[in-house]
């Protein structure tokens, strides 16, 4: 196949829009980079829309290998000039392997006890390191999946994606309204805990937490307006000793969603 | 005071020469940058070396203030046009005002299970967004502070001052190699608690964490050596319900410190 090595290659400008929310909204792809990621896209059977490599960057067998894979099942695989690659990644020094990949499509209406036992829902997160840390820690505590409410940052952003280990693949990110939430929580009996730097309860106090749960975090600034508040079976507090107001949204979640798994009722 | 209007003026160029780590570990000082960072610097006692800021972004009554009290104090502050000020920040859209910060001057050998009985030690950590929410975490739970062995990122890196939300100001967080830290635990009987994710303690099981404790996390990628290994009490797990293989470090370190905080023994 002939090697694209020019940047302004309508592929090149269309996959380099990819690195703006808009695009990739509209599109309903992101950009998924390096040898690892790509990978784990593979693996967790994403939809891979096209691959992008710089021949000259990509040597890792296992890199190469999933090229040929990929072009094997159909997946079309555009080789590049190295100046062209670096257009497109993010990172400086790119491995030279990059793909397109179909955002997931489930709808909040496609989730229910049965196929989501537990979630974790963030409101408005500002970080999108955080996001991709949070579906980190969502697969390891074998939670089923993330709801972004009252927008925030976009879960494919660069970081996101990066941050999530792979986790970004198979777990379903739905972005809804607070009053769409609202109501799927009360149709299926969720039993939500809220966070916030005041709650009512410290966490350990908890004697058990029921099924199906939603831990809810509040927004980083502001907490849980009352309206949140409201919907929570429980508002836990984390013990804060020092003189920091806050954990960090990640790290909260984290603390939390361990908690939680130790002390599930059966 | 004269505004200073030029990028090359000297004092500028050594300010922005403390966005290079070699730059920061010569002179011993870092740059914080922000009202609400600047003004966490001033409140915990930080020796501030001199302020920039930029009258015609500086706004904020509470940031106009710190400069007045600071002013008043001795610390040289320097008025710049927007122009010189956005070359020294590191953010777009600066709020503008910025330090010049004195790195704190602990040594290993200053800490002691007196003033220092519960610690974080990590390996070589490779994110200094990591480093700084470790430090917001330290805070929260009451432990004593941080070391960093075997090099890693600079703590005193843009991102891992803001991560810290001002704990980087009121912790020590020392740098040393393993053999140093090894001497010292030894000296001090220090119980030291590993974390792997080959763990053989599931760390729910630990009955009771004992003091002076130090928290081990080794490297994000190897994990703990044999070396770091021997000196450990126990050797914690994390269980790992999904397919990563490893929790996030910050995560892991907020999960693993709440553990300790709920099971010291008395």
């Amino acid at each position: 196949m002939k090697i694209i090595s020019s940047r302004t290659n309508s592929r090149i400008k269309s996959a380099r829009a990819l690195r703006q929310r808009k695009a990739r909204e509209s599109s309903r792809t992101f950009l998924v980079e390096g040898i690892h990621n790509v990978g784990a896209a593979v693996e967790a059977g994403a939809v891979i829309q096209e691959i992008y490599y710089a021949p000259d960057l990509l040597k890792s067998q296992f890199g190469l290998e999933t090229v040929e894979d990929a072009t094997k099942r159909g997946v079309p695989c555009y080789p590049t000039t190295v100046e062209v690659f670096n257009s497109l990644a993010s990172k400086e020094n790119p491995q030279g392997l990059l793909a397109v990949v179909r955002q997931r499509e489930e709808k909040i209406d496609d989730l229910n006890p049965d196929n989501y036992p537990w979630g974790v829902a963030c409101v408005a997160p500002q970080d999108p390191g955080n996001v991709g840390t949070i579906l980190r820690t969502i697969d390891a505590v074998g939670a089923s999946g993330l709801i972004l409410l009252e927008g925030g940052v976009d879960p494919y952003h660069p970081t996101a994606v990066r941050a999530s280990m792979g986790a970004l693949f198979r777990y379903p990110v739905v972005r809804v309204s607070f009053d769409e939430f609202k109501q799927w929580v009360k149709e299926h009996n969720y039993q939500v805990y809220g966070t916030s730097a005041h709650g009512a309860v410290n966490y350990l106090e908890v004697e058990g937490y029921a099924h199906p749960a939603i831990l809810l975090m509040g927004d980083e600034r502001q907490g849980l307006t009352s309206e949140q508040s409201e919907i929570c079976k429980e508002i836990l507090r984390l013990p804060m000793h020092g003189q920091v107001s806050s954990l960090n949204l990640a790290v909260a979640a984290g603390v939390l969603l361990y908690a939680m798994l130790e002390r599930f009722e059966e």
